[in-house]
């Protein structure tokens, strides 16, 4: 059975068209909890961030949320304070109309940087979204819809596992196809992204806030955190997670705890995988795998570098097994690395090895790439044979079709 | 009249087709002083450099070089000890025609990395290099096509200045297209570029090599170290100064400085926007200037983190004026910015003036984007109003025919 956003009791949604976005799509979107739930936030780390950035922030302080009100079309950033005041009224109404506080409230925005929300078709929105909320996988369909932009579909995952005895699930849709380089973190003030990462994830496993922050971050950082199409962090990436413990079960043992967090981590890393699968213009995920490094931060840089290079993501998209571009990559990561020590396979072929060029057949490697297509995971791993430590980030080919895509998105 | 790299007195030069190029065109060149020069060098700071850096870092101490030996069309990079001792066989072998020292002549190389070079055909080019030397136009043109690669046109510039009463010479040529992202130092090792920029300075001007390596130093860093095609900084990088002396014009005086010291940061300015003017797939020069931050390092940081951004770039390339990418993108370089202060002007216009959008005519803005073109340069300008240190980066747009050159480029 296919899991949605509504699948973990105690929650509503809706999506309308409320006309922000130009195409005339779903724009607005309500997730609804029956009562206000525990729940944590990780917001971009960019310096310019978006006006509801900084309201979620805010209202994500107290641990509890009632709701999530988002529209689509815009971004509501470089705003200044009109911004606030807007992303502010969005909640205010929002809480008018559920009878809760607005700072229960977490506003987000995607679309368009820099143009004013249009607030009357914003304010229509809400009203309608809250007029036919509801549980059912239309509801959550709709939800999901109200979220995306330059996406071509929908991200959804879920997991369900024992805790304290009772089956809980875990869920979660995002969004982002451009503008993808997020670094989230649960404090700002902000290191890092226009088409912009959200992610709401839903569980009814029973939870404190202090506990579900340090499980978001921590699968943030192997999962949203690791996932890049163009390397340009956004002004509004979120992720949020909300446990309504509507299931009677309460994550207290460590066993429950170690479960929770792998379903959490597994549902945060397929939706990345699936934002990396649909980045703009991509025709395959290109997995990027640096091992044994000296230490972690060697091998985030590292990873991070490869999946960043557009010459390597060129020659991903041509099936070129240019492995050079790939060591290179490494090489500027400014961290330090043994190219003499290091071996490179690509889709299961060593084509470097402790620093010299291996043996391979360049044709047969550029068939086996050319044959990996859509939702497979094309890999390059970088065994550095320095220590011990591992990263793994999802990115996506470079093709024409990106450039097209954004060459002509209208200011 | 234009100035050539043997315009300066001293120096003779050849550049022959040694069929180290799968396209036949010249690929073997030399550059040859009367007698051994001052000189100085700056190479990439990549932890994986190719063999002809770490022979030339060696070769480059003694301060006085008599000979630069290179091949195109390979980069002898990823090739190990075999690589090291075939850069070093094209100095010996230098050394044995001219009658110098090994050590007084440095390797360049530029193309594919991972390949083993042709041996047979780099000394067959040598010795026919060798053999043709002279010092007409004609001869500096032939040595100017031997490090082009993927360049569609070759890159050259001049300056003459009075020394201590002489007309002393200055001039340079480069090449580079792709895989340009330098960041070159005296010293290695190594922080971090395949098509790889590489440029060769003469000047008839007499200096020490200790100052010809602070005024080399200081100028790569306003123009090479500024320029970024992909950002994919190459394994090797290099450009070199020498100074023949033969003008009889010795710098001594600090105004013999500063006008030395001007005319080169000019003549490698010139060099570096011609590198971003022949971008792969490049339409048109894009410059941004970052001033009045905090400190240089911020101003560097935001540049580079603008410079770098395929949204940019493709706004750019599409006239889009689309400065919410621009603003975010300084936002993620994790150096101190409040874009409540900062101001950007594109094409001389405000679009966004302390924290808030500017009212402008997008579609004439548009206009007259698209109506800079070549080697004129769309200037992005980020007033951060928090400092008083700037830093300029010159690229170039982001197209359809980048992805074309670097997904079909052949391994």
């Amino acid at each position: 059975m296919d899991l949605h956003i509504l699948s973990p009791k105690g929650f509503s949604a809706a999506g309308v068209k409320a006309g922000v976005k130009a195409s005339g799509k779903t724009d607005v979107g309500l997730l609804v909890a029956d009562d206000a739930v525990s729940a944590a936030a990780v917001f971009t780390t960019n310096r310019v961030y978006a006006a509801p950035v900084e309201i979620g922030r805010q209202h994500i302080r107290g641990g509890k949320l009632k709701a999530i009100v988002l529209n689509s079309g815009n971004a509501n950033a470089c705003t200044g304070q009109q911004g606030e005041r807007d992303a502010l009224a969005m909640c205010v109404q929002t809480a008018n109309l559920l009878g809760c506080e607005s700072n229960e409230v977490l506003p987000s925005s995607t679309g368009i940087i820099g143009h004013m929300l249009p607030m009357d078709k914003v304010r229509t929105g809400i009203a309608a979204a809250q007029a036919v909320l509801g549980t059912s996988a239309e509801h959550a369909d709709a939800f999901t819809q109200a979220i995306l932009t330059t996406d071509t579909r929908k991200k959804v995952a879920g997991a369900r596992v024992k805790i304290a005895g009772q089956t809980v699930t875990i869920a979660g849709i995002c969004k982002g196809a451009g503008m993808i380089g997020p670094h989230m973190t649960l404090a700002g003030p902000p290191r890092a992204k226009q088409a912009t990462m959200l992610a709401y994830l839903t569980t009814d496993a029973g939870a404190t806030p202090a506990y579900l922050r340090s499980v978001l971050a921590a699968s943030a950082d192997v999962s949203f955190n690791a996932v890049t199409i163009d390397g340009h962090m956004s002004t509004n990436d979120t992720a949020v997670l909300l446990a309504s413990g509507a299931s009677n079960g309460m994550i207290k043992s460590a066993l429950d705890k170690s479960r929770f967090e792998a379903a959490v981590a597994e549902v945060c890393k397929s939706l990345a995988q699936q934002i990396a699968a649909d980045g703009e213009g991509a025709t395959k995920v290109f997995t990027v795998t640096v091992k044994n490094a000296a230490t972690k931060a060697a091998a985030v840089a590292m990873a991070k570098s490869i999946a960043g290079s557009p010459l390597v993501k060129c020659a991903i998209h041509g099936s070129d097994p240019n492995w050079g571009r790939i060591v290179s990559a490494a090489g500027y990561a400014e961290v330090p690395f043994d190219p003499a020590k290091a071996t490179l396979k690509l889709a299961g072929v060593t084509v470097y090895k402790s620093g010299r060029p291996a043996t391979f057949n360049p044709g047969a490697l550029s068939k086996k790439m050319a044959s990996i297509i859509g939702q497979d995971q094309l890999v390059a791993e970088l065994d550095c044979r320095a220590g011990s430590h591992t990263h793994t980030i999802w990115t996506c080919d470079f093709s024409k079709e990106y450039v097209t895509i954004n060459a002509d998105y209208h200011t």
